[in-house]
């Protein structure tokens, strides 16, 4: 048995992985001063309570920048330098542990669920704009924990909006949940809408389902900037599929299919039939993916 | 030993590897008919003259596309579609074999070469603009051989040259030898200059090194360029150190400074450190990397 723990801002997410399978599902508060003490005391009742003989690992989804297991920092908790193998080798001292930034584990799970491909992105559109990349079934990790953080590839330099970073023009200006309403305000005057004054990302797509004009315009616009992502990552990575994940993803077909028509203008010719889909796996890409990080001999 | 074979479009190089270091080197010249029989013909009259009891592999750089030892195209000397295994068994039958692009094959040399880091990326600036990628000190090949082919990134979308690729706005329109004559010609009613007509882009870079105004601002345009695609990739692949390579790249330090300063202003802040260093092999490169290829044991 592996434990994939996904830790996020409210709820720590923890599932009992065995061969790949979720097998049982558990959601704790996430409270700052006591989370690994308080993640350590629920495996160790459940472990007790089912007699589980043997566990193989325990691996962590983080929001935020890890590498090599330490932890440095978790914005959205308020917790930082974090040496996770000491953190969790007082409870469990012979157990392999792994640790990787949230975004990197969902990549994982969502390419351990799709089982198809080996070599796999993820880009996760949300309040920002993140992407794990699976190379050989292998998540790469960056020698600074900044592989795939493509929300911060300078090419919506068209607007050159200010990246929370301190950049210019990222990726995510245009196209995490704020990034859109930014959009659909920019252009709010040139086109007829049916758009209120406060409006959300969702609101956005759902009115250009309906061919809003100003939404349709903004959704056409979001989706030549993943598209021209997409591309960049092909003649760096090439992978066989682009998952589109996050809460931006839930627009669904009319995303993909925005993302898809620029995609075949923006490709380099060797890697214009590669795979663009939505994500399918939600909440469980993080506890498959973070069980995923344990390699099993 | 392990032979290490660079294909050029006039020349194979031939490197004789022991321990990393290349002990014997030879060229031969390419012939389009009989390229793979004139190699396995000098290895073999070299393997009998030297008495070398045993080879652990050959490695092949390879002037373009291929993909798991399958040769797909190379376009400068007019052949396609070789099975590269097929083709070496003859004459090698219990002999390793591994090929890739000769970017990807020149980063690993240098990488080799350099010893001090497992994750590289080399862009070769030269006819074309080429990159390979090195993680964990084996080459990215990619799911369609493009891994790395940062030439085709649509980054100089300011100008919008048309591409040789079918594309607009690639990289190489204005960061390859002949990109960067284009840039010059382009701008060259704007600036006073010594620069002739006719010109290269080594005569840019001399006289930008002397001042002169318009090869001045040519420079700082190809450093802002490559600049801006280092900071893609370390947004992606995340490595140590950035190797520039390849023809143009003897510049040297006024290209390197040109990248550096611009890298600062467009790079993310966690990618802030990287190395970013004028390549030291030169030719040899392709072998050792070709070399390289052989996983020994």
């Amino acid at each position: 048995m592996i434990f994939g723990i996904d830790i996020g801002g409210t709820t720590v997410k923890i599932g009992a992985v065995e061969n790949g399978c979720i097998i049982d599902k558990y959601e704790i508060p996430t409270c700052k001063d006591t989370l690994f003490l308080d993640i350590c005391t629920f495996l160790r009742k459940y472990i007790k309570e089912k007699e589980i003989p043997e566990i193989e690992g325990i691996g962590f989804g983080i929001p935020g920048n890890v590498i090599k297991n330490y932890i440095y920092n978790m914005p959205n908790i308020g917790l930082k330098n974090i040496d996770l193998n000491q953190e969790i080798k007082k409870y469990f001292p012979n157990v392999e542990i792994a640790a990787q930034n949230d975004a990197n584990v969902a990549a994982l799970g969502e390419m351990l669920y799709n089982k198809e491909y080996q070599n796999a992105c993820m880009i996760t559109l949300g309040t920002g704009v993140g992407c794990g990349i699976v190379l050989d079934g292998k998540v790469l990790e960056g020698c600074h924990g900044d592989a795939g953080e493509v929300g911060h590839m300078g090419i919506a330099t068209e607007y050159n909006f200010s990246c929370t970073c301190g950049l210019k023009g990222c990726l995510e200006t245009v196209a995490s949940a704020t990034g859109i309403v930014r959009l659909a305000k920019y252009h709010y005057n040139e086109y007829p809408t049916q758009l209120k004054e406060t409006f959300t990302a969702k609101d956005v797509f759902d009115l250009a389902r309906k061919n809003d004009p100003l939404c349709s315009f903004v959704l056409d616009k979001v989706g030549f900037y993943i598209a021209k992502c997409i591309a960049m990552l092909a003649v760096t990575v090439d992978v066989d599929v682009y998952y589109i994940g996050g809460g931006v993803s839930k627009a669904g077909d009319i995303l993909i299919q925005a993302i898809e028509k620029h995609y075949q203008n923006l490709s380099h010719y060797a890697v214009k039939n590669v795979k663009i889909e939505a994500a399918k796996l939600l909440n469980d890409a993080g506890m498959l993916g973070a069980a995923g990080l344990i390699q099993r001999d």
